[in-house]
């Protein structure tokens, strides 16, 4: 299986440069702040968000300083909203680590993804032009409209398609767009260009949290490396559930819905043996991969260069992917 | 009993206007956040934040547009420590109303506080310089410390004066300090007076949380408007309980630590009644008029204007305070 670090050879050093600007970022005398720091360092994985913002730099033009700057910002926003969701959703795993959380308590978790937030729009206020402060600012907002707009609609069963593209592409696709869109930016590149990179991210990003959904439904907890099957527990429905509800039959769908209603142990197996026998999560994979293929038909107007053969193998990895 | 409310006569206006814009800033076209953001209106209170900026800049020379979106600013942020605060310690009541969390939850309040520091940024980048941003965002670094480092001092009984003035200093002080700070400095005055009015604001925010601290010790709930005793129930030593310690016979202290770590009832009472009979409290409240003595020295070295007139009176106010 493919391994996306792969793909990061032409931004290695960039990445780590971006990295040591986290850390020296989040350094702090307070023996306990650095406890927390430390501990998210694990939740770093996959590290999209930062080679989002060096790759569409490299693919526009060129990385500069400000490119690693934002890598770290990006990558601080991501943490915090992490570090906050775990406090939401009383996960009980995230990448194989203890939640800060369940850890250190819903207290310590409130503020370290406080402390990462400010850190973020610290360090965005360093550059030399507010750009960046402006837009992540702004994206912070959606980010949380998007959250805010998922927990109104928390056991809301008839929660329609539309709804849920707005609420992703709040919390999610945002902020990769904006990694896309500062990345061609801050490398120079015209206005119409900055505004297509930015859809390439939103693509990217819609697909990247329908699969996402789809694996908290019928993926793998030790392959995934987190908890899952929360979605059902904290009444959220994701496509292949709005897909399910809309087009079976009638008792079918009564079926599906005293399951969500329920609160059996065996019921994400139930709900889980109900989608596989229906082309719903087909249906899911199959819209994930028209908005990867939309993004692909954005990175095909750029020249051609390593980094942009980077981007098309990590969007075809994203609905690919089953972790 | 004087009303802080008197005081804002010549910032009446400017105050309108800060609170216009705070209320156009969260405007928002989801049902859910639109409630949530009425509901918080209830918790602006005494409006000390925005009143600091536009008094110090109407002090050092005049309150322009700026100080009327700093005014909003400083108020987003407080209010979102605020919230956060309220799934902290699980407060019954702020301000007579009932707490976000308890109402809608504790994924509502994280999200809400997000929201509302995600705001405070939005806004604060869209002034034409980046310095108020630089400023607020390591300010707001400088509270998560303060809060953090309470947090990780939980339940010591050995916490030291120096410790509790540098949390006082990161969790309150530091945005009042930088509330005067950018009242002068988006008011043109020199470096030198700009520097003197954040230590101004650090003076009066030390002086206004030792108070506050004092309130939660040995205040009453339906003067005060919110939970008491919340610190000793949550581990938190404040000053009068550090004097005591420090200060008491050896029996009274084995006294004290035995209320101090146990959970009976009438407790609050108990401990309320031991520094009643020392000299504790009156420490607490001497150290409070220190800090304040020091910060009018610094406004007698202003010119004398209504605004100057204003700050003194405030500052006077915060250490007389029963609420």
């Amino acid at each position: 299986m493919l391994r996306l670090a792969e793909l990061f050879n032409s931004i290695a050093d960039d990445l780590e440069e971006g990295a040591r600007i986290f850390r020296d970022e989040l350094r702090s005398e307070q023996p306990f702040i650095r406890d927390l720091c430390e501990h998210i360092e694990r939740f770093h994985g996959k590290q999209l968000r930062p080679a989002l913002v060096l790759l569409t730099g490299q693919a526009c033009g060129g990385a500069r300083p400000e490119h690693r700057v934002l890598a770290a910002v990006v990558e601080m926003v991501h943490l915090a909203t992490l570090v906050h969701d775990d406090v939401l959703d009383e996960a009980d795993i995230r990448r194989r680590s203890a939640t800060v959380s369940r850890q250190w308590g819903n207290e310590s978790a409130v503020l370290l993804g406080d402390f990462l937030f400010s850190h973020a729009f610290r360090l965005c206020s360093s550059l030399d032009d507010q750009f960046a402060s402006q837009l992540i600012g702004r994206t912070a907002v959606t980010l949380c409209s998007g959250e805010m707009m998922q927990v109104s609609n928390c056991d809301n069963h008839d929660l329609t398609e539309a709804e849920y593209f707005e609420i992703i592409k709040g919390k999610t696709a945002a902020l990769i767009g904006t990694c896309c869109l500062l990345g061609a930016r801050y490398a120079d590149a015209d206005e119409r260009a900055v505004r297509r990179m930015n859809e390439f991210g939103v693509g990217l990003g819609t697909a990247f949290q329908i699969i996402d959904d789809l694996l908290d439904l019928i993926g793998d907890e030790r392959e995934v490396g987190k908890s899952l099957g929360r979605d059902v527990d904290k009444g959220k429905l994701t496509l292949p559930l709005i897909h399910y509800l809309r087009t079976c039959t009638s008792p079918r769908r009564k079926e599906m819905l005293a399951l969500l209603r329920g609160d059996n142990a065996r019921r994400d197996g139930q709900i889980a043996a109900l989608l596989a026998d229906s082309d719903s999560l087909e249906y899911a994979r199959q819209t994930a991969h028209k908005h990867v293929r939309n993004s692909l038909d954005i990175l095909a107007e750029l020249p051609p260069t390593e980094a942009r053969t980077s981007l098309t193998a990590m969007a075809e990895f994203i609905v690919a992917r089953r972790q």
